[in-house]
Order: structure tokens, then sequence, then C-alpha cells
């Protein structure tokens, strides 16, 4: 059985464990719909705390292994207390992790074996959307550039491929390329 | 002093500072544009980690008060080591975390007391896409839905307001909603 284990394991994902989980949402699409969920609360300022702990998916209500937070404050320079990163930052880090949570499955699929993946997210951002200043420019990111060092087994074109596929089916680079529609309502008092 | 410090501060917010950086954004503009960055590195399958340190902004390059870092992974039911949040939570929490930092300035300039903000948000997403089992059903999220429960010392109107302007303003919000270019290179071996 161990000989079984450690042939699946690649890159630390075991392969036959995600064929499973393939077959399985091919056999019921219907029942493998996700639903994410954070609950946020407001600290002081603009820093606030996020807790992300059930999600729905797979037919059943799944529950993490633990309960995870994730904070978010404004930087000093605009006055914000600077106890964790911008929300502006999640959002880079949310790219950068979904291209790379990707990019280590299709390395595994691909039997390559990684050696080392790195890259850097950029934004640039002209706060006088923001913070009300001006119509004109827009309140988000005009840009982000992404940048990927990756090395492992395989020829150049290969590894350029492993990040090709990682953005083609990107769940994040799809929603902040493509946009979401958002609803919001409120409740007061 | 104190007396100025305690006036000029609500909800943790200080509205003098925060007034200061708008006049400072308005009389020189070019100089306030911000480059957000994320150093992402691979850890094992789908577990990786973000750390975020240095920006540029207000003119000059800035460095947050510490290294944040901001890990992510898949859950067991996909296969991943449920280490960390998934990428796709971390774009919910900075859409959450986007809103509620707005709020609380908003909030502070409006001259409104807070006293509890909570928000949940929830995403539904198909893995149909990013498992590359489907090419009709999007990679991303099909819809994000943000509720707000808002208490403070103001009218109805005036704490509903307040998550009106917030989502008005809010840099991941318009970033989700209206898409963003995004550019990746790649450096191999």
């Amino acid at each position: 059985m161990s000989t079984v284990a450690a042939r699946s394991v690649r890159n630390g994902v075991d392969t036959a464990r995600l064929f499973a989980t393939l077959d399985a949402v091919k056999a019921q699409p219907e029942a493998a719909r996700f639903r994410f969920a954070v609950d946020n609360r407001w600290i002081s300022g603009t820093h606030n705390r996020n807790e992300i702990s059930t999600f729905f998916g797979a037919g059943a209500g799944q529950r993490h292994a633990e309960v995870f937070a994730v904070e978010a404050d404004h930087p000093a320079v605009l006055a914000g207390g600077d106890a964790a990163p911008t929300p502006a930052e999640l959002l880079l880090a949310a790219l950068a992790s979904c291209l790379t949570s990707g990019l280590g499955n299709i390395a595994a699929v691909r039997k390559i074996n990684l050696e080392s993946v790195r890259s850097r997210v950029e934004g640039d951002i002209d706060p006088r959307g923001v913070l009300g200043l001006s119509d004109e420019v827009r309140n988000g990111f005009s840009q982000i550039r992404v940048s990927f060092t990756v090395r492992g087994d395989a020829s150049p074109d290969q590894l350029r491929g492993l990040v090709e596929q990682a953005v083609a089916r990107s769940a994040v680079y799809d929603a902040l390329t493509g946009g979401v529609p958002i609803s919001v309502d409120v409740t007061v008092g």
C-alpha cells in the first residue's frame, strides 16, 4: 500500500485522489457545485477580520480542518493602522495563490516534478477613485502583472505550459478578468 | 494636544489624518499612485504562501509595519491538504475587507459612531471549469452575495448609506465587477 501511495503522490499532490475527485464531479456535476463563504467582523477604523470555516461542496456541507482567520487594514500612509495587509493586497494574494495551486495540480497530472515555483504579482491603483476625489479614474486596479519563475524536470516549453494551463483554469484569474455579478444587502439596527 | 487627538479620532479612524491624506493626494495626484505587490512561494501540492512587505505609494517606497504572510491551499474534498483557506475564499475575504475598511472611514467622516459591522460574503462556483471538465461553465464565481449588518448611532437610511458609499468606492468591488487587464510572464529554469 505504501508503494501505491508513494507512486500516486507527486509534488505533494495525491494524483490518484485528484483523479477520483475528477471522476466524482464528472459523474454528478450538479452535486459538485461549491459555495464558499467568509464572515467578516469590523474591529476598529479600517481594521477587520475574516473567518473562514465552512463551505458547501461535493453535495454536502464541509468544514475546514480549522477556522482560518484573515485580517485586513489600511496602511499608515492612508491613515490606517497597518495591522494587516490591505484588501487590495489580499486580492493580489488570492490571484497568486490560485495560479500556484492550479500549477501544483497540473504539474502532478503531467508527471512533472517541480523544484520551485515563485511568483510576484503587482497591481497599479490610483487612489483618487477610492478616496472619492475623482469620478474619472476607476476605484480598482488599472493593471495587474504576474511574473512566474518555475523550475522542474521538464523542458522550458513544458514548464511554461504549466503556467499557461494554470491561467486557463484559474477561478480567481477568471473572476478578475471577466467580472462577477455581486449583490449587496444591508440589515440595520 | 490630547484633546485635539481625541476629537479627531472616531471609530478608530483619525479623521484629521485622513483629511490630510486627502489634501495631499488632491495636491499631487501623480505622486499619489499606488503599486501593491505580493511574493508567492509554492510549498507543496496546492499549498503556497504569499508574503506582503513593501509597496509604492504617496510618492515613495513604503514598508508595512511587518511582513504579512497569507497562505492558501485546496480543501481535502478537492484533493488538497486543507492547510489554509482556498484562493477563492481569499478573494471573498478581500471583498468583505475592502467594503468594511471603506465603511469605517466613511462613518468617521460622516460623524457616525459605529457599534458593530458584520458581513457575510458567499460565492457560487461550479468546479467543472476549474477542473478542466467543461468549457461551457466559467472557471470563476457565477455570483457573489454580500450581506451586511450595521449598528451605529444614526438612522437606518444613514447606516444603509454607509454601505452604499463603501460599495461605490471599493477597489476590490470595482476590480471584481469591472474586470482588470492581467499580464502574465514566465521565466523557466
